[in-house]
């Protein structure tokens, strides 16, 4: 098998897995019980969360557990339920982020006040934000804004920095109007950033980046499924999605998922730990694949911003090229990959994101997602190129063949 | 160790833990993907949901996985978001319930339309619902009733079927009052039964039962925590509260927790079937354990229900003694039981429970909550018996010399 989605799923990694182990059958407390093995339990569990947030320059009380990144996400726009104004987003952004601003709009325009307004900001055709077309969707009514650390087909990495001192000015802004008692209080602007498909590839610091939440997600870095976190930075207030026992901090209810949270815990570790490495191999790795894809008898089309990408991600396009059929034809030889987000493509929509970086409808269903990550070597990412270029190369021939048929037919 | 508190968390049992291991490391897929290996995955995942939702009678497609027993219960009441009228609940409900149905209260009051009420239906000494409350308390305007099958603290099994059958009548008296032409349409009335503590021990069928939406756990039967599931019956609308990839039919987005999922089937399986012989097993067990602290110097008052009770319940009260002390005192001897539900045990809060039971601040504050399980011996459970009794009477003779002491100290 050669499997070519990191983007998609991580195998949890052995280090993390054996972390875990214990914690189901033997170290199986409640955390909150009152019995010793129960404290100490809960003592495993913060330190495991110090970690994580270690990992983002955070502390363990900053961030919130949660079952995943969507979860997280759905939490971290809760910031902006009950207040009235514009709320913006990447228009590339992942359905998760997508899903939860509109949901987060229409349920805004149930209430009495004035429903709020989603504005998407345009990326360039490398997939990185239209920093001018945020200066001109920025006003005073902007209360939250999410752009996702790094775009989860192309891997473009977007300047959170540069973003954060955009809205760093509007705050200034704000407060000089005040100032001369234009308004009479700041209305807040929350920055949120998905990190989910950053963390293995770029050395994040919430400070750094100047973001108030940030989400993080396990399985994209070598953690179990259904482990999730957001980072919640100082004043920033969130309504709990999932109430109940008051686990952490009241802002979401339910028994901790103890092993989980100590394979995240490890398996972030474990990524800070090589991630300068991983960033070189993995360089490598795609400009080793990429050599070889030039070997296709179509000229392939990288996407994404050569400058600012994640070292794992090779989106490519091979236009005139159905990407499905090249998918199961790599499948037959046991090459995984595929066209996009999972959970988007599956449904078989057209990419909203091929689609915002201005490729044509014809170059989008010849694209493909390939993201690499710890299951590959040199040996594997060589041999995949060779298996990618061949199967173009018979698809190349199928449809010059079918179109010099017609031809001919036409011809006769 | 002798672990007595089964009802705050289970171990993960060996046949759930050895169908789990796989899914980490080697079918780590994300189930959505769209090669072959995912695809296998997918069909896995879909059958072990089936497992988990034929152990209570439905079908795999009418239950919705989540991350455990309190999200499952927060979706449960979004079918009552939007709605007008009043909801009602047991006044013992665990506090997922409670919080949960006081958060769609609250919601409801920001909205443009008349709030929702929340009334809350007694229960009698044995911690069963007042049937005759309910009757009284259920009216034109009661749109959504939960009511847990056991009660996490007592083990005072519900009458869910009487239950529904008032329901029933309050739906034919609806539907005579339409066709008088009084109100021109029939506002629903949704029944919801948080199981979590009773999947165990009570051999659930959602038809039997008679409920709309039903809440199970995983990590209550010796699954893995952070998994859960709600029945949602035919015609039934929630609103999800996690948006995203519109994974679980829209109802949940988020990647799959695939290993959670295999373990939660295996273990609510060996729950079902091994019901009949563990019922018989606690029973058995609960009696000697009661027989044994019958001799302690202080007699013990025991909680709940006889009659319906889940079997592994051995909630009880010493009057006058602090069950706090007795918990420490246990915990030396690796004797571990708690006072009541961990998440509000912990926080020092009187249980609402034991209040509505009518027991007195001086009773509640003698009661332990045993609830016994998997880990549970013959011998162990004996042995912990006398445990028990040694530490009430330490702690009587203890009491009793204090009181010696100021009545002498008055004396002189």
């Amino acid at each position: 098998m050669i499997y070519l989605d990191h983007a998609a799923a991580t195998p949890v990694s052995k280090k993390a897995l054996a972390k875990m182990l214990p914690y189901f059958s033997d170290e199986f407390f409640n955390p909150s019980s009152p019995y010793l093995p129960a404290a100490h339990l809960r003592q495993n569990y913060e330190f495991a969360k110090g970690q994580i947030a270690h990992t983002i320059g955070a502390k363990g009380n900053d961030i919130v557990i949660t079952a995943g990144a969507t979860e997280s996400i759905n939490l971290a726009f809760t910031a902006a339920e009950g207040l009235s104004g514009n709320i913006l987003i990447l228009e590339t952004e992942h359905p998760s982020v997508r899903a939860t601003a509109r949901a987060l709009v229409e349920n805004s325009a149930k209430g009495g006040k004035s429903p709020l307004e989603l504005r998407e900001i345009k990326v360039d055709k490398t997939g990185l934000i239209d920093l001018d077309d945020l200066r001109q969707k920025i006003d005073e009514n902007t209360i939250f804004i999410s752009v996702s650390l790094a775009n989860n087909e192309l891997g473009t990495i977007q300047p959170l920095a540069e973003i954060s001192e955009i809205i760093e000015k509007e705050r200034s802004h704000r407060l000089e109007l005040v100032k001369d008692k234009k308004p009479t209080s700041v209305l807040p602007i929350i920055l949120h950033s998905d990190a989910s498909q950053a963390l293995n590839l770029v050395d994040i610091s919430v400070a750094r980046l100047g973001v108030d939440l940030l989400t993080i997600n396990a399985a994209k870095v070598g953690g179990p499924k259904g482990v999730g976190a957001l980072y919640v930075g100082r004043g920033i207030k969130l309504n709990p999605i999932i109430v109940g026992g008051g686990q952490e901090a009241g802002l979401r209810s339910g028994t901790e998922n103890v092993p989980g949270v100590m394979g995240f815990a490890v398996a972030a570790e474990e990524t800070k730990e090589h991630l300068a490495g991983n960033r070189k191999k993995y360089e490598k790795f795609a400009q080793i694949l990429k050599n070889k894809l030039q070997e296709s008898p179509i000229e392939p089309l990288f996407l994404g911003n050569k400058k600012h990408q994640l070292a794992n991600f090779v989106p490519v396009c091979f236009p005139g090229i159905d990407a499905e059929r090249i998918i199961y034809k790599l499948e037959e030889k046991q090459v995984y990959l595929s066209t996009g987000a999972a959970c988007a493509a599956n449904k078989g929509a057209k990419s909203h994101v091929l689609t915002a970086i201005g490729l044509t409808d014809s170059e989008i269903a010849g694209s493909l997602r390939i993201s690499l990550g710890v299951l590959n070597t040199e040996e594997n990412v060589k041999k995949a190129g060779e298996l990618i270029v061949q199967a173009v190369s018979e698809e190349f021939a199928r449809v010059s063949g079918d179109q010099a048929q017609k031809q001919e037919s036409k011809n006769a």
